[in-house]
C-alpha cells in the first residue's frame, strides 16, 4: 500500500510537471476567440452558435489527443481517455458559456485546465488505472435560459430535464429546440452511456472573490458551497405630497422599508458571525416621484452560509421580522449548503503540499456545477486567485503562474485519484 | 373711519350671507362634468378641448352675471365685476386644469367661490367701490407643460412667458400653439389691460393635507408658502458578487447612500424643527438585481421649510454631509419661502372672526399662484379641510359646510378689500 501511494506520488508529479503553461495560456485565447467582445471579454451564450463553435474546437482537440467524445440527452460533453481497467472514471470540468460581458476564464478555466491534463498525461506517457473524462457542463451561467446549472443538474438527475425543455430565451426558443440543434450540429458524437456513477469530481476555478488574494494564497482548496435564501419583502405605506404632510402623519413605506432592512442586518450578522454573506440587492420604490412620500417599497434579501441551521434560524427570523413590521416576506429561493468529500479534500490539500504551494481551505459563496456533482459522487473544488475578486466582468483576470499552478494541482489530484482503488 | 369700518363690515356680512350653497355645489358639479373619469375624478389638460370647453361655460356664466371677461397673453382670463370707482381691482381665483387623475376640487373650488362671489353680489345688490376680478389662471398643475403655475408667474413677469412658450407636451405640441389655438376659440375676448398693478389677490383652496382636519378647525389662513430645495445624491460604491464578497471588504452604495440619508434627515429635523418636510423619494439602484451587491445608488431628498435662514443653512450642511460621505450632491430645484401680506392676512382673520368661525393658521406646503401673485399685489390664501388631506386624487374631499364658510370667508375677506382706500 505504501509502496502503491509512493507511486502514485511519483506519477502525479510527473504529470503535473508536464503541464505545459504554453499550451494552457494559448488554449485559454483560442477559446476566448468564440464570442471575443471588442473590450477583451468573451459573450457567449449556451447553446449559441459561437458556442457550438467552441465545442467543435474542443471536439476536434479531443480527438487529436486520441480521447473519444460523448454527449448526453442535456448537451454535456464528455471527453473520455481511457484508463488501464474498465474502474469507473474520474471526471474534471466546468462549463464554456459566459455572461453577457463575461470574461475569459469563468468556467473555460475549468474545462481547459481539463483537457490540458488530458495532454499532459499524453506527454508524460501515463495511462492511469481509471478512465479520466473533462466535462464540458451545458448552460451553468443561466443568462440564456434559465435556471443556471441545468447541464450537471440534468447529469445528476436526469429527470429534471423534463422541465428545463420548457425553458425558454429571450428570442423564445425553448432548451428543447436548441438541444436538437445541438444534436444536429454533431450527429456523429456517441451517446453517454449514462448508467455509471463516477468515481470522484474535481472542478478547478477562478475564485471570483478576493480572499485568495487578500491572504496571498495561490490556491483554494473548497471546504463546500455556502447556502443561499432569497426573499422578497413587500412594505405598505401611504404616497402622500412631500410639501403638505406634517412628518409625524406620515406612513413612509422607505422608512419603514429601512427599519427592517437594519433589523434583517442585524439578525444576519449575529446569526452568522463571520461567515454571514448578506446583501440587499434590488429596489423597487413606488411612485418613485421626488416631491412625493414612498407608498410601496419592495426590497430583496439575499443571505448566504455554510451552515444550514443558521440558514434555518435565519428563515424563521425574517419571517419574524417581517410579520413585527407588518411586511408581507415572500421567499424567492432557497439552496442548502453543500460540504464536498473529505477524501476528495484530502487528496486536494495533499496535491497543493506535493507541489509546494501554499493553500488554504475556503468556502465557495458562488454556485458551480460541483454543487450538483457533489450529489452524484464524492466531489471537491479547487480555486486560484481573482485579481481584484473581479469577476462577471470582461476585466476578469488571473495572474499567469497561478493559472499553471491551478492546473498542476488539478493534474495531481485527478491522477491520485484515478490511481485509487 | 369708525364709521365707514362699520358699514364695510355690514355689507361684507350681507354679501357673505348672500353665498349659496346649492348653487355653489352645482356649480363644482358642473365643471367636474368636463373631463370627469369614471371613478368620479377629472382629467382635463391645460389648454386641451376639454379645458377650453370649461372655460367656455365659465364665460357664458359671467356674462349671464352682466361680468366682462378679458384675456392676457397667457390664456388667463380675468371675469370682471365693475366698481363704483376706477380703483385698481381686487383679484381672487385659482385655476381649473387638473392632475391626470385629480380630483374636482383642487383648483376648481377657488375659481367657482370667486364666482360664487360674483353672483352673492349681485344677489345682495351690492356694488362695490373697487372692481372685483375672479382669475382663472393657466397651468397651474404643470403637468402638460412644465413648469406648473405659468399664468400665475407670466401675469406677474410677462417675460418668462418668451420661455414658456417653447414647452411642449407629451404629443410635441408647444405651448404656444396651445395659445393660439385658445385665442381662436375665443375671438370675442378683449385682451386685458396688462398695466393696472392690483390692490390685493386672496386665493381659496383646498389644504391637500391634513392639518386642519386634524385640529379640526374648519378654515386656515394662510401665512405663506415653504420654500424648498431639491437635490440628487450621487453614491458610489462597487457592484460585486454578494456570494463571494466578503462583508469587510464590501463598498455597497446602498449602504452609504443610507448613511448619508441617516444624516440629511437628522439635519434636516435639528435645523428645521417642527416646520421641517423632508422626503426621500426617489431611488435608483445599480445594477438593481438580488445577487448583487449594489454599485451605484441616486436619491433625492425634498426639503421644505418656511425660514430662509433654515433653508440656507440645509444647503451648506447637506453639501458639507455629501463631501464627507464622498457623495455628488446634484442641486435640482429651489423656491424661496413666500411670506403673504400682513394686512390680507389680518383681513382674512376678521372675515372668519366676523362669521364666528374658528380659523387656524398656517403655512402651505404645496405651491399655488398666490406663491407668484405676493410678488405682484398684497396676496394671502384660504384653505378649507381636505378629507384625510388627500389630493390629486379623484378621492379628493371636503365637506359642503366647510366649502360653504370658505366661500362665505372669501366673499367678506373681498368685499372688505373692495371698499378699502
Amino acid at each position: 500500500m505504501t509502496s502503491h501511494r509512493s507511486e502514485t506520488h511519483e506519477i502525479a508529479a510527473r504529470v503535473a510537471a508536464h503541464v505545459s503553461e504554453t499550451r494552457l495560456l494559448a488554449s485559454i485565447e483560442t477559446l476566448a476567440s468564440f464570442g471575443a467582445r471588442g473590450d477583451g471579454g468573451v459573450n457567449r451564450p449556451a447553446l449559441g452558435p459561437l458556442d457550438v463553435e467552441a465545442r467543435r474546437h474542443l471536439v476536434e482537440r479531443a480527438r487529436a489527443l486520441g480521447c473519444s467524445v460523448s454527449v448526453d440527452a442535456c448537451a454535456n460533453l464528455f471527453i473520455r481517455r481511457e484508463g488501464t481497467g474498465t474502474l469507473a472514471p474520474v471526471l474534471t470540468g466546468s462549463h464554456i458559456d459566459t455572461q453577457p460581458s463575461g470574461g475569459k476564464l469563468d468556467g473555460c478555466y475549468g474545462v481547459l485546465a481539463g483537457m490540458e491534463y488530458l495532454a499532459a498525461l499524453e506527454d508524460a506517457g501515463v495511462r492511469t488505472r481509471r478512465p479520466v473524462e473533462a466535462v464540458v457542463w451545458t448552460n451553468e451561467e443561466g443568462t440564456r435560459f434559465s435556471p443556471g446549472a441545468m447541464g450537471s443538474s440534468a447529469f445528476v438527475d436526469p429527470a429534471r430535464l423534463a422541465h428545463y425543455r420548457d425553458a425558454r430565451d429571450a428570442e423564445g426558443v425553448t432548451l428543447a429546440a436548441a438541444l436538437d440543434a445541438h444534436r444536429a450540429a454533431f450527429p456523429d458524437l456517441a451517446p453517454r452511456a449514462g448508467d455509471v456513477r463516477a468515481h470522484a469530481f474535481v472542478e478547478l476555478h477562478i475564485e471570483q472573490g478576493p480572499l485568495l488574494e487578500s491572504a496571498q494564497v495561490p490556491l483554494g482548496v473548497v471546504n463546500g458551497i455556502q447556502g443561499v435564501r432569497w426573499y422578497a419583502l413587500h412594505c405598505e405605506g401611504v404616497a402622500a405630497h412631500a410639501g403638505t404632510t406634517p412628518m409625524p402623519l406620515r406612513r413612509d413605506a422607505m422608512t419603514l422599508a429601512l427599519a427592517l432592512r437594519a433589523d434583517l442586518n442585524d439578525v444576519a450578522h449575529r446569526l452568522g458571525g463571520e461567515s454571514t454573506r448578506v446583501t440587499f440587492g434590488r429596489w423597487s420604490v413606488e411612485p418613485n416621484s421626488i416631491n412625493t412620500i414612498p407608498g410601496a417599497v419592495s426590497f430583496t434579501v439575499d443571505f448566504r452560509h455554510p451552515d444550514a441551521a443558521v440558514l434555518a434560524a435565519f428563515d424563521e427570523r425574517a419571517q419574524s421580522l417581517a410579520r413585527r413590521h407588518g411586511v408581507r416576506c415572500e421567499a424567492l429561493f432557497a439552496h442548502a449548503p453543500v460540504a464536498f468529500d473529505a477524501r476528495v479534500l484530502a487528496t486536494l490539500d495533499g496535491a497543493c503540499r506535493a507541489l509546494g504551494a501554499r493553500a488554504m481551505r475556503l468556502t465557495s459563496g458562488a454556485f458551480h456545477d460541483a454543487m450538483y456533482l457533489a450529489a452524484h459522487c464524492p466531489s471537491a473544488m479547487l480555486f486560484v486567485p481573482s485579481k481584484g475578486g473581479i469577476s462577471h466582468n470582461p476585466a476578469e483576470a488571473t495572474d499567469a503562474r497561478h493559472l499553471v499552478l491551478g492546473a498542476r494541482a488539478l493534474a495531481h489530484s485527478l491522477t491520485t485519484l484515478c490511481e485509487a482503488a
